[in-house]
């Protein structure tokens, strides 16, 4: 498989659609090319399955002979899939081979992207049942990030980032329970949007944690992640969590707070440090940041990995856990197992304790619009994750594990490199239903106009560079 | 103590205001009334700790002398409190004397009444740690309903009810979790009111299930109710699940949703199943009401009862039963046990399937503004309860189990008795922070005017007279 050291983006999908419209290229070009590009990488841990090339070409074919074609709002653009949400006669295989089933419906979520014109490629590689932020626990191949150096992809919607990083498509669909979708987006250089809880149905996702879970999008640049989110969000009353999307954003100018720099934590990644504070010294130039402490956040963090939550994994996995526990990756079999150990009461009196984080961090948005934090503090290669499963990911979620459990919303964004080359990402975070909000402060960060939003300041204001880093 | 065979009300709140303020009572001649009341009726359940007369006519004396008495909204005002809420130097029983402490901080709630001029008269009886409907689980004087027939008074929070039943207080202080504020006002004929979680502070209550815990009171009408809930409803960041009142009623008709006829449950009781459906006849004459099915509420009030909330009481009362199990009431004792045996998984998979449930009755609010449904489906005696103390609490709340878990509020009003002279009480239910559209269909139950509101329709039309059942 091919070297990159970095992310190979491809066209976006408004590119796509020009070249759809226009006629210098077409929903079958674009699936022959999607189809070379995944053939020419071969089996390198992205994809678990993907339509084979004719089936592809033929099913571009059926979206150019709709009637509506040209009006389609994502007519031909390609995408993937991660592999524990159902496409109607494709394997659903969680990364767990004797957990696969043929799916019969198709996820809604999914579904709205077909109605919308899309072209189904194939499902991503993930951590095996969602249960993981590394990329390495799947029986199937071991992704790396575009960026090299044997560096994990991240997970568990590993195989969505890449998909997207390696210019293969456009976006990918994703999860997010305790930062699925921002992890593996920070690993290659993409964005990970999850978008608030319940705006995305989750029916047709086998859940991890019901109560968390949330699907979301990987993309290269916040106009597509508005395009897909646009098609995507929707109420659904088989979703017991369904809810509408918030309001746009007013336009008014956004106070970003931002931790207090001695509560960040970089374990001991002294160029992610650099590259982060460079980040936020130009980014308090040309905003109105607040300082805000992360404690009630990262309390709230602990509470998943460290309590009871686990055990919610095991509502779906219980039952294939005790007949068939050697068809499990061992590192998951023991993250299922530790659920067993936690009573009712312990579930209640975290949930108690949660709400008191809640309603702190409740409090914390009364003073600003966004929260802006690393999106992941330091990176690891496969070996290191490999030597300590549980460390490491209980390291790469430092700054993401909170997020659901606090309905949150978040866009993890690439703003840069490292001395050394590794990725930096940032993650705009905000309280449930300002996505707009957090979507607009990404396109500034990232230097991209953003039509459906009206600044009451002058666009220059609010604009950075996306930095590349070589102090 | 004396026989009553229903309540013997006392005057209201605008009652006892306007004799304070025209002279023709004062806030001591009060309190020595009060006292007067409590002391002839003797020990009969209803207080567990009353200040002392001397005391309390001193205390009446102080709120006099106060520069802003005559613009206090309670000047002079007596209440109890259940005696699971904390005053400051009084001890806090919670019908448990070896749980028993003297608490050191005053509730909030509790506050803002001292701070409105009320007057604060003593403790009411209640369900050991609020765990019960039936008034009969204290180790103290078990109460008796004011209808007689050996009847139960209710629970858990029985005292309270009494205490405005028997004139003795205009209002008192109550809690509801499951039921706890509407079924003891169904069986002594007066107003239970459990306003929306998180308006009135719960800080300062020992919690029973702490996520569905609520402050509530009891009073003989609506006006009362209204003065009481604007000085209680405040906003407390010490309290986690703390939230604002909702808009004012705008005054539109409202749609009244009432439970298919073939839903109600009356448990072989053809007298109050008479009595209630001469009620509907009544109201559906007189509003315009939608057939909505109870069974998705239904639903959820199994689970509070037959699944894992009764492990959330084990979060305050866990290390106490294990420490002094003999200390607890035989029937508590073996409930706070039977939390012991759910899992966490059984938590979370309770918590799935409560969202579904909150979803599909989240729907119902679309095409009703509130629900009436029976407060209680049928009385109990005391030996009745006593010789089958669970099936007969399940009984109980049938129609209020599911209240909080859904996230409603509910009036508990009295709407008369049955041929044999039992209460007959409904309960006008509704979707979170709609409280006062619910309190206003209960003021025109009730047939009584309500300032704060304005109507589109005639007052006339939605008008009905609290009815005597002799059918």
């Amino acid at each position: 498989m091919g070297v990159v050291s970095g992310p190979n983006l491809g066209p976006s999908i408004a590119e796509i659609l020009d070249s759809h419209a226009g006629g210098t290229g077409s929903p079958t070009k674009t699936a022959a090319r999607v189809a070379d590009a995944i053939a020419a990488r071969g089996d390198d841990g992205t994809w678990l399955s993907t339509v084979p090339r004719e089936d592809l070409l033929a099913a571009a074919a059926e979206i150019e002979r709709r009637p509506d074609a040209r009006t389609l709002p994502l007519y031909g653009v390609p995408f993937g899939v991660k592999d524990s949400i159902d496409v109607a006669g494709v394997p659903t295989t969680l990364s767990c081979p004797d957990y696969s089933y043929i799916a019969t419906h198709t996820a809604p979520a999914v579904q709205h992207l077909l109605d919308a014109g899309a072209l189904y490629v194939g499902k991503t590689n993930l951590d095996q049942f969602a249960t993981g932020l590394n990329g390495t626990r799947t029986p199937y191949t071991v992704p790396r990030s575009v960026f090299g150096g044997d560096m994990i992809s991240g997970g568990s919607s590993s195989g969505s980032a890449l998909a997207v990083a390696l210019g293969q498509v456009p976006f990918a669909v994703a999860t997010d329970t305790a930062g699925s979708g921002r992890v593996p987006a920070a690993l290659n250089g993409v964005i990970g949007f999850k978008p608030s809880r319940g705006l995305i149905s989750t029916v047709g996702l086998v859940p991890a944690c019901k109560s968390l879970d949330c699907i979301t999008m990987m993309a290269s640049c916040i106009d597509d992640v508005d395009r897909v989110f646009d098609v995507m969000a929707a109420r659904d009353d088989a979703d017991p969590w369904s809810r509408d999307r918030g309001p746009r954003h007013s336009g008014h100018p956004l106070t970003v707070g931002l931790p207090a720099v001695d509560e960040l934590e970089f374990f001991g990644d002294d160029d992610m440090r650099r590259a982060h504070l460079a980040f936020r010294e130009r980014l308090t130039g040309q905003a109105d940041t607040v300082e805000v402490s992360l404690a009630p956040f990262l309390a709230a963090g602990e509470l998943l990995y460290q309590g009871p939550w686990v055990a919610e994994r095991l509502v779906v996995f219980g039952e294939f856990l005790a007949a068939q526990p050697d068809s499990i990756h061992p590192v998951v079999r023991d993250i299922l197992r530790s659920g067993e150990k936690y009573s009712a009461v312990d579930a209640f009196a975290a949930l108690q304790r949660l709400q008191e984080l809640r309603a702190q961090v409740g409090r914390v948005w009364r003073d600003i619009d966004v929260l802006v934090v690393p999106t992941i503090g330091t990176t690891f290669t496969v070996d290191e994750v490999v030597a300590a499963p549980i460390a490491t990911n209980t390291t790469l979620g430092h700054y993401t594990h909170f997020g659901n459990l606090l309905d949150l919303l978040g866009v993890a964004i690439p703003v840069g490199t490292t001395t050394g080359g590794r990725p930096h990402s940032v993650t705009v975070l905000s309280a449930a239903q300002r996505d707009d909000a957090a979507l607009h402060l990404a396109a500034r960060i990232l230097d991209e106009p953003r039509e459906a939003t009206r600044l009451d300041t002058p666009a220059a204001d609010l604009t950075f560079a996306v930095p590349e880093e070589h102090s």
